[in-house]
């Protein structure tokens, strides 16, 4: 058999998934089984943990937002998104946060996908959420309480209906229109939908409360009186320095669940914790190496921030859906002179 | 006056600069005038050096070679560069350093820019060696051996005849085809080229010695006796742990000139010495506050690892030439809903 050398001209062109291509790839496949399949890519990342090289977001933090890097990988392929985070966007209609990421292949360092993360973040985010509470919230859960009804929260309320079986979301956000707007993309979704007049009205009979809101400042978006026993919270937003959702008791009062403790520590709910306070990470929970829920009447609390094996995940998933989707071009984004050596005449001979 | 605020939908579109487009840039402006207009946007940021948000590079190293992140940002713009470092790649036809980056704008977050930067970094690592030259070379250098012929070396070639005013390169690489395609490649330059079959041959009566091969290893390119009193010595090879050109004992001789301290005591040919060891930053010298070459038969070395203000410096460059060359694409990279909340219904309406 003769192994054929790719074509290093091939090689030179990176494929790009624009945000046009990124919604023909949900669409075409539907955001609940699209959700689903990245829980499945992120689930089995976190089931081999251990093998990747993790390092805590590189951020710069200005004072009207933070631009991250968050680079992984496997020694296969290497991965990273590139994040902002900006709550004042929002004011001059842009996205608090937009994204993009980039696979590469380890062994020669080029590059072999190019995607938007802005949607791919925040489907990935729900999956990851939605793949936490298989292992964390009541068996039985089937209601959720969701405060904070911006962008990420259509994207939970369909990935806990798929991975989780929850049938009855009930919203509550600060603006009434963002309630509206919430409502009206999950009709048909197969969910019953209620929107809610506060946060207290929210979570009654609730088993699952997400909190994802966006404000950059120690919040209170819940206080103790209102989670109640068997609880699980899976709390999205407090994911940054400074940023939390949670009152402090809460946390004292429940189980927490992170994804990686040196960056959670710094970004997570318990910023407001001893750093030395216990916390379960999830990948051991999925390896059975710990317990996730061990009674109906725990507090459970999975301290979302979101980390870089998760875009990874994503990324591998994207990358495998080029060919049954076709949605991408390839960009002229590497250098590649017929004499690797050659750049100078690569360059000349282009005049 | 009505300030009006740009459209979002524009700013979700960002211009990229492909390796084609680059090239139709270096040829437009001509390589020596658009080396020097580098060397100036480098030299600019190098003078405003302590504004400059600095972090080593991130790395993720591998059996096989190296990917990097290295981010910066001076407060209003925000720039990285993902380069990776193979140096087996050439053996199977693809490029040792391939590079692409970005730069967005630090209040919201935003990218403003993605390029090539194969191209760019040989550009801007030549402008940032003949600018460094033009403080720590003879004032009387003419002559310039350049050891290690490979892509770097025609960049370097040109920038140095451009900003130091070199009228000879004596090329020596131990592949002889290395040296006959920089030769070809110089003719016309107005350079004299004079192909050399050993180091010892090349050094004779330069005043400046470039050393950039590409050798993943402690290697001795230049030995203690190869180096006369006076010469500026451009070592642009030592750039990774492990990876060092120059003997010991010639550092012990230098005088010692560096980027960022931080990050060359692990990648520069200094990893070799005592990391108190006494060293110049460059900056401090553009400015006046250290002095650069002292005396005619002193022995200079800048240690050059490439640093990412020079990175961030060639963005902004690329960036001001956008209106004036008009070679680039607009890509679809940030999703854009119209209501930045409703991401769900900007993929649903897509549909």
């Amino acid at each position: 058999m003769t192994t054929q050398k790719p074509s290093p001209s091939r090689l030179a062109m990176v494929p790009f998934v624009s945000v046009a291509h990124m919604m023909e790839i949900v669409n075409g496949i539907g955001s609940a089984k699209m959700m689903t399949e990245l829980a499945e890519y992120i689930e089995r990342d976190f089931r081999r943990w251990e093998s990747f090289d993790k390092t805590p977001r590189v951020a710069a933090h200005s004072n009207e937002g933070v631009i991250e890097l968050m680079p992984t990988s496997d020694g296969e392929n290497y991965g990273f998104k590139y994040v902002n985070g900006h709550p004042k966007n929002m004011r001059d209609g842009y996205q608090t946060v937009t994204a993009f990421g980039v696979l590469s292949n380890v062994d020669n360092g080029y590059p072999v996908l190019l995607t938007e993360m802005t949607v791919l973040t925040a489907l990935r985010t729900a999956a990851t959420s939605a793949m936490a509470a298989k292992y964390l919230a009541p068996k039985s859960a089937r209601t959720m309480a969701m405060i904070g009804n911006g962008a990420q929260c259509e994207f939970q309320a369909i990935a806990f209906r798929a991975l989780v079986g929850v049938e009855e979301v009930r919203l509550f956000d600060i603006d009434p229109a963002a309630t509206a707007k919430a409502a009206r993309n999950l009709a048909g979704s197969g969910l019953r939908v209620v929107p809610c007049r506060s946060k207290e009205e929210a979570v009654a009979g609730a088993e699952v409360i997400t909190t994802c809101t966006a404000d950059k400042q120690y919040a209170t978006i819940l206080t103790d009186n209102m989670v109640g026993a068997g609880v699980h919270i899976n709390a999205i937003g407090g994911d940054c320095p400074g940023k939390t959702e949670l009152h402090r008791d809460i946390l004292l009062r429940s189980e927490i669940f992170v994804e990686y403790p040196e960056q959670t520590r710094i970004e997570g709910e318990i910023q407001q914790l001893d750093p030395g306070h216990a916390v379960t990470e999830l990948w051991r929970v999925i390896m059975g190496e710990e317990p996730g829920r061990r009674t109906e009447t725990q507090i459970t609390l999975f301290d979302s921030v979101g980390f870089a094996i998760e875009d990874f995940s994503a990324l591998r998933y994207i990358r495998d859906q080029l060919e049954r989707t076709g949605a991408y071009i390839e960009l002229d984004m590497l250098a590649d002179p017929d004499d690797p050596r050659d750049l100078f005449g690569m360059v000349r001979r282009a005049s």
